[in-house]
């Protein structure tokens, strides 16, 4: 068994292959965006305007949500945090690294060259976003091996269905509620749909938290909370609709929040709060906002949204979590699907509604700006009329609203079908041999690949007295 | 007693009344600040001249203060580890948007609306600090419930508090060691006179820390450190005024660091470094700085300062916490009288000083602007003739230094009777039933308000005979 | 013994030694720079044009870097959490202060004052990465006293090293290879080397981790990681060098990261993950671009500098470190020989290497900016021209690439000399009496400084049988 899961060969193998293959692509593909380009600047370059300083604040931002948030977040088991901790380290930035490969030849590949800047590496933490919670559907069941090779087929998945979805359906979805969350839900489910495990169904003894681990992971949820805003905000338009889009982020935080806070103490059955719903349940309004985050909902739309989304999200947890793992075959051990999925899909229905009831009055003449596509087509009288109002407006598709919102239906649909066969097929890859997967036994175990100190000790034979000495106690104490 | 702590129906009901409450008051008032508001845009607007990128750096800076930064601080107690950052995270959350509301009301109130911009969040999180100063001399026997309660008494108080002192006494207070430090002190002070517990004047045999414990809060303390400048500067004129603010919280900073270093080494018995001052004492200066961060004090004024204070406050540890508590019935947990009473107070004669010596010769012209009240008034030939060297220049009252000194002085005098007065009351609110209150021996205790997870035992038999053991085994090395 | 090591006197005494040496010196040298003081503004001064808003969101995030990130980094032994972090914190608030004087008489004296602005804080701050980056080479041996000390002494040393390559030999340098890394390597050989401590060859029962230290570090590691961009970008010019030396870093750092996961992997000999590597080899990427990160290298030599570095590290830390220790009498706590030295080696061949390559085919007439000596001098025609196309370019030395390469070995000869000198003569003052210096039985433990919590037990008589235990029960796990 030993040599089954050891990482020697298989990891720096895969590591190897995957360096070469950057090299050689980065030497012939790669080069410098025209604001990192020394050749580019002359005496009418204003340094102080590099896009640098419009991009870096919102990219740092975002490093600290992915490394530290995530992190931490995913660390909240008792014997696997140097696992969650590390394994997001690793895969995050290998998937960074893929993506800015593959959106490059998508996004910003002209004249034979990847081009690029901080607004690439931007993109890549997006993509690097939707593989980090996929990777939450399958934690303490993967090897780091299986997770590259997640990384590797999902990051190319995604850069085509969000190519194909930007460039041809068209749709408005600033904070990624769609092509992040929805895709990124529906992949992990597709994953680990195909790795079910069925001798898990009844849980592991593993499967529990410390003290100090629900600790951390709560530390990663406030960093979360803390960096949404950026998060959700890093892509929209800049102006006004980038500050819509923090005050809708923090304002659907805040109402998910407390109301998290609600729902843990009325349906724990001791009226106590429930430390794994405050490390998700609370965050459900990040998600709510995102695909009309940048549009004038009012206020009050994103503090009813955060409360839906919340709602939604903890019954998902109490209710469906538990059926899919039972009855679909779907082990989901973060419930992804209720932090981004039902969250995500309360988020596209919002989105949609804001499209429809969006009209000049509202929004000005910078309604051609958001919505894009609904501004006239080249040649178009009131194309001229418009940017006479708004300098630099681009030509759009003429669409109304009605059939924006039929466009990013289709989206929603075409990413969610991409998004789960992407995952099962991914899955089917991730059964062969030599992929490191852990036994039932061995899993939430950080000992099966890493060195531990003296003092970590997941063998405890005191563990389950322990529980019920405790419980025991607790009983005592309450009645 | 089960019963009696119960959050089941106690916390669920103010959470909803709370939030059907905030969702009337934001449909009727609240709508967008210009700078959020689509239909405000148009040829001659520049995006990247949104407030947003004014605003929103200290915005996210002061977030990682209040979530991260206050949270890690006040979880320093053993068994209490959840409830300090968990309560903090809730508290926070409440108090930002209820303040949003309240603050919005007093300062962003015209056409019959609320205008929500970054702006308005970034002194939503000011008031919001204030109440989790005040939760810092309660910390550990009040129940969520009471912790909501006190900040839906708390940001109204402070909410008139502030716009009183602002509106009609006219102060200079860049750093808020007034409206800020001083109110939030007194007032929680003034709670935790009303919920006296005689039970707990000898201690209590869980306020203790551990280990982790400790090293988590000192982790909060580096966080409120290194954004203290940003919390200080946030509401300052931008530019010089901005630029001096950092500097002299950075250097008050330092040098009560050290200082308290030292303090700590000279004071133990053992000469010996005690966490508890590491904690806490160093942060002195950032408060003491406060009145006066934005004038031309000059950088060894600031040195000094932060000298002064984190010497006040240092011996208000010693000797002042513990006479208040066995003398006056106040037991102030976290001893902020210390770090924001005391170190307030130096901070406003500080201030008080820094206005009688501001000459135009050390400021220039822009000193009508920072001191804005003593700019001269609407129609003085004067107020022209700086015009011309400052343009903007606001008129404003015409006072002298020694008038406005006078008002500094009435604004501490208001604000300390208005705070401590609104506390007591405040506490008596708390006094009353169903506040879920925790018995005394219930106090810094997790378990009660929380499911905790096998590895917690706060009943440990062996703490206290491990607690001889160490202190014996101390002394054997010692000697 | 007790009396040798209590901070009682000595600490207090140094402490208020310095203090009021700085109040006298920034009462008679320090006053505000331009950008700072309120009498330079005008009619002409846009406030939002002050350099703050330049500088400040790099010193913040170099803040985190030091304090948060360093903090927890160096917090990774088991029984040596509280110094880990508490003694950085310490030492770097020290170090800034001091720096900000010693290098404000070098680079921002003029008119008999030394001129302070964010952006000396920000210089500061380097410095003292400086001595925390030393610091790692004796860390666990040394008392807070030595520590202080040692900053006391490595500031000016550095101060007037910097002063001297920068003023006379002229260097590109933007990453800090030479002055900051290769500086504090052999700075820190140099004092670790007289502190020679030959009773801890062999090893030191507490020089252990423990689970939860382990993952203190790797979060250090992932600070640092998130935050070494605006490190190594904060001093370099605005624009696109700036946004080059953002890309850079980012892909280095990424690069390394993977190599350090497959490396882990490979040599660790039951094909598992070592913390040490993860939390130390990953970061060898950012040092190693560091010399030509403002350069036109192209993203692939980038993304191979940080492979070679991470490569060269951990083989530094598998063969060299235990060499060093066993044959040359070098104790390199950290191994930052491996993290600092040799990684900084590369990077100034690297940054050697591009200066050769460089040409204006490639940079355009900016590369006169970039290679500032390379420049014509005062009164060449060719300046003239060149300031039509960049205005604002300073006359040079009109050095060619290989001049500059020169200058180049020599800077590093130099600094290596200065640093290597400068650390022994400064370990000697280390051993003088009275420096609190602990026994080689009380190395690695909190306790001989710091007043510890009851469940802190570095005296536990069952770590070693419990070691046995774990690794017995390991290698049945594995067969």
């Amino acid at each position: 068994m030993s040599v089954s899961t050891s990482l020697q060969v298989r990891l720096p193998a895969l590591v190897l292959v995957f360096e070469v293959v950057m090299i050689v692509l980065y030497a012939v593909f790669v080069t410098y965006d025209d604001n990192a380009n020394a050749k580019m600047q002359n005496n009418e370059t204003n340094p102080m305007e590099n896009t640098l300083y419009r991009d870096y604040p919102f990219f740092v931002d975002v490093q600290v949500l992915i490394f530290i948030g995530f992190g931490c977040l995913l660390a909240f088991f008792r014997f696997y945090g140097f696992s969650g901790l590390v394994f997001n380290f690793l895969t995050a930035t290998f998937a960074i690294q893929w993506a800015i490969l593959m959106q490059g030849f998508f996004q910003f590949y002209y004249d034979g060259k990847i081009h690029l800047g901080v607004i690439n590496l931007l993109n890549a933490e997006f993509a690097c976003a939707v593989v980090l919670i996929s990777f939450g559907a399958v934690i303490g069941k993967t090897s780091p091996v299986q997770l590259l090779v997640m990384a590797l087929l999902e990051i190319p998945i995604f850069a085509v269905t969000e190519w194909a979805v930007l460039k041809y359906i068209r749709i408005n979805d600033a904070g990624g509620s769609i092509l992040i969350h929805l895709f990124a839900c529906y992949f992990g489910l597709g994953v680990t749909f195909v790795l079910y495990r069925p001798g898990l169904n009844k849980g592991h003894s593993k499967e529990i938290t410390s003290y100090q681990s629900d600790i951390l992971s709560v530390i990663g949820t406030l960093f979360l909370w803390v960096f949404w805003p950026s998060f959700n905000s890093a892509l929209t338009l800049k102006g006004d609709d980038q500050h819509r889009a923090v005050l809708h982020t923090f304002i659907g935080l805040s109402s998910s929040t407390i109301t998290a806070f609600a729902l843990s103490a009325v349906f724990n059955k001791r009226g106590k709060l429930t430390m794994a719903d405050i490390q998700n349940v609370t965050l459900a309004g990040g998600v709510t906002v995102g695909a009309s985050v940048d549009m004038m909902i009012s206020p009050v739309a994103a503090f009813s949204l955060g409360i839906m989304g919340c709602t939604a999200c903890f019954f998902g947890y109490r209710y469906l979590t538990p059926f899919l793992a039972q009855r679909m075959r779907i082990q989901d051990q973060c419930g992804i699907h209720n932090l981004h999925g039902l969250t995500g899909l309360i988020s596209c229905t919002a989105g949609i509604c804001a499209i429809l009831l969006a009209t000049e009055e509202t929004y000005g003449p910078s309604m051609y700006q958001i919505f894009s596509h609904r501004a006239p087509p080249e040649g178009d009288p009131k194309l001229l009329e418009l940017q006479k109002l708004i300098p630099g407006l681009k030509p759009g598709l003429g669409r109304t609203a009605q059939e924006q919102a039929l466009f990013q239906v289709a989206a929603i649909f075409a990413t969610i079908a991409a998004s789960a066969v992407g995952g099962m097929l991914t899955g089917l890859v991730l059964k062969l041999p030599f992929m490191a997967s852990p036994s039932d036994k061995d899993c939430f175990d950080d000992k099966l690949f890493f060195d531990v100190p003296s003092d970590f000790d997941s063998e405890d034979k005191t563990l389950i007295s322990y529980d019920d000495k405790m419980s025991s106690m607790d009983t005592k104490v309450d009645t």
